[in-house]
């Protein structure tokens, strides 16, 4: 018996479904697709003789076990918090596990007890986290097989939309998750080493030190630093390196005019607005704006940002009818960032023929035989449609080829896992280039922050 | 017998003690001073006769409900949250209590046993919540009985360094606790409401909005907004008010200066730096600015802020030592805000023969009539010297007066109350001009944000 089980079939399952379908029959599997909805399950069978859509509680426990029982490798594409409760059944049954998920502190502490049922979880395998820590590992290994010292190393990664479908002025639709763009960079300064300074980036400045790349064919992009650039440092065996940063990509100019709604305090989600059902959305603009009695709204937020008459930042205020008296927020106790969400969401959802776009860029720097060198790694992935859009096609087929290589005994060891290790990211890497998914690397010369070695 | 006792016998209470022991030959009082030091209560009696010292732990069971069963009135001066104890102790024993505290949710669910009790809390009798509550409640009961219709209300407080022993380019010295200037204005959006509209200034525009004033006698101020003008809106009845704001007080200049400390990020409480005990000043604040090998801290810091050349607030940065590479910080595992006040407090502690001011500033604009009056009402209140603050003053004096004026049957309504009863505030601002403490109020033409009535 080959049986895999996978919890939760939403948007993100699509891709790993099929993948795991289509090698059904070549693999002798038995796909078990459970969720809430048995109507969302079945569909993703797509009629399938060797699926089995069924309506799945997690919290039905009788039904969690099971099913667990029942499968070699059980997939959880739940909400990360619910890993758990499946995870606990797995060891139970001594089941191999795999998420795209971050390793929470509930997971961590299993590691004792998987390792000593022999047991692979996988985990944070889908594209960031999952495809960013195989491209790296990839290349950082091969610079220290050859004798090479790490002094460098930064990553990128931005959710976009495709070239083709990108029309309007910040060169941006939400791809994934609004909310969370909405609320990129708070909770906390952003925290780096440059050239072995620790630097820390407060949320009001974020936006506006960014950093510039080149990707070939596809132009001109820009990186605003994440919350903790040092949270792999030494996963990925980094203690030493000189300069550390993670960033998340965006379109040249996106930051600098992102940064007007934090000026304005339109990202601010601590708080309920008066008043934000019947709201317009100039009266939400005019909010955060001093009153008088007979200056513009228009004419406040120009002074207030500094905005002069021919800024290229004004026509992208305007394109998101920021000044409307006539359209209305509609939305009941909502906080500025949920309001700046909804209007946000008015121009940047995709439409039915747009595509999404997923870039990836990391930059190795490192020192071999008294020399510096720099490696820059990209990739490049745009979606088909709105099905098989690039995200869920770099979340969903790792996903599924680690389960299959686990269940093939071709990832074996044991515990709690992110995918670091050559026997992993070797396989994987290699099978995703057949979808698309490749990474170009390039010799460049090396640049870091102090290429010259000057001192101050 | 007329026993009052006094928890906590710190800076704050040295006035208020001095006050009661005046008067305690005339009014037959007899003084408990508690605090956890025996010693430091015992300095506070001054070896006068009808006081008494004790050792006194806020967690002895036994010892807390002896001294408050003796007491008449028990004035409790700990910090705010434990005064709980100490007012359930009050209702058993059938005691009044006086606190400069502002009402929590515990003591406000209290009102109903202390009504039934008839006993009276009295709490909020500080300086700011409390000399304001007065002053302020004075003047709306003025205009509202003979007809008015507020339609404004402003107010401003700040502890400030008095003119004679100004001699730094913020003309600011910490007066009071040092954290709480650091950390103003962080937590949430500052709201208010201006001609009706409800505005909002996130933290990083909070210190770029300021207000100005001018206090005769004391030249110019300038107010920024506090988190929520709108707290006392309905306990002062004006909920039909168009315009409410509330303050701190700055001298002019000092607001600007400020907002370059929270644009690069050095008032961040939430995160440790690394190394903060061996780092040096200048390497506190480059650790705000970009590396580079060559450029100097000073041009980046420049660059950053939009500094120019001749701009005073580069030399009030200067003043502060802030590039200093020999200075250690020499705390461990602080934040950037701990180490702001650490370097803050080397140039802004009150030297032995400095003293500090109190400026209050209220505006009230009304209709009567069919026209538009306003009363502006300040008081400004110089200390004597590090002993006898204004801020001591301001703060023990309301308490001291309130708490003889319920001994002697003058404030009788029952209830956890604040001071904003003519039966509370008449006696006892009546009571403070005595001792320097004298509102001063004046029409002026009114100004609000609307004067002439314009639409928009």
């Amino acid at each position: 018996m080959r049986n895999i089980l996978i919890i939760g079939a939403g948007r993100s399952a699509t891709i790993l479904i099929d993948y795991l379908l289509d090698k059904s029959e070549s693999e002798d599997l038995h796909i078990t697709i459970g969720d809430l909805s048995a109507e969302l399950a079945e569909r993703k069978t797509k009629g399938h003789a060797r699926a089995r859509a069924i309506a799945f509680d997690i919290f039905n426990e009788a039904q969690r076990r099971e099913e667990i029982s029942r499968a070699n490798v059980v997939i959880s594409m739940l909400p990360a918090h619910l890993h758990f409760e499946v995870a606990k059944d797995c060891i139970a049954y001594k089941k191999h596990m795999v998420t795209a998920s971050y390793i929470s502190p509930a997971m961590q502490e299993l590691d004792a007890q998987v390792k000593e049922a022999g047991l692979v979880f996988m985990n944070e395998i889908g594209l960031d986290p999952g495809v960013d820590h195989m491209s790296a590992m990839k290349v950082l290994d091969e610079i220290r097989d050859k004798g090479g010292k790490i002094l460098l190393f930064e990553s990128f990664c931005g959710g976009l939309v495709a070239p083709e479908s990108d029309n309007n002025l910040w060169n941006y639709k939400f791809t994934w998750n609004p909310r969370n763009v909405v609320l990129a960079g708070q909770g906390g300064a952003a925290k780096f080493i440059q050239e072995g300074t620790y630097k820390y980036i407060p949320y009001n400045k974020l936006f506006r030190r960014t950093e510039f790349m080149e990707v070939e064919g596809y132009g001109r992009f820009e990186g605003y630093a994440n919350r903790d650039s040092l949270k792999y440092r030494s996963v990925y065996g980094l203690d030493d390196a000189l300069t550390l940063y993670r960033g998340t990509l965006r379109r040249v100019g996106y930051s600098r005019s992102w940064n007007m709604f934090i000026q304005l305090g339109m990202t601010d989600d601590t708080y309920i607005m008066e008043n934000s059902e019947t709201m317009s959305y100039r009266e939400f603009t005019n909010s955060f704006l001093p009153y008088h009695p007979t200056d513009s709204v228009e004419l406040k937020l120009r002074h207030n940002l500094k905005i002069d008459q021919d800024d290229i930042q004004w026509d992208k205020l305007v394109e998101l009818d920021l000044f409307n008296p006539n359209k209305i927020i509609g939305l009941r106790n909502a906080t500025p960032a949920q309001i700046l969400e909804k209007i946000l969401s008015d121009k940047w959802t995709l439409n039915a023929h747009d595509k999404d776009m997923i870039v990836m860029y990391h930059k190795f720097g490192y020192e071999l035989n008294g020399s510096k060198h720099q490696v820059d790694s990209t990739m490049v992935c745009i979606g088909q449609d709105q099905t098989y859009t690039a995200m869920a096609k770099t979340v969903g087929l790792p996903v599924a080829i680690a389960a299959l290589q686990i269940l093939n005994g071709n990832i074996t060891t044991p515990g709690v896992q992110l995918p670091i290790n050559r026997e992993v990211y070797t396989p994987i890497l290699k099978e995703l280039e057949e979808f698309g998914i490749i990474f170009n690397e390039k010799h460049v010369p090396y640049m870091g922050y102090n290429p010259y070695n000057v001192a101050g």
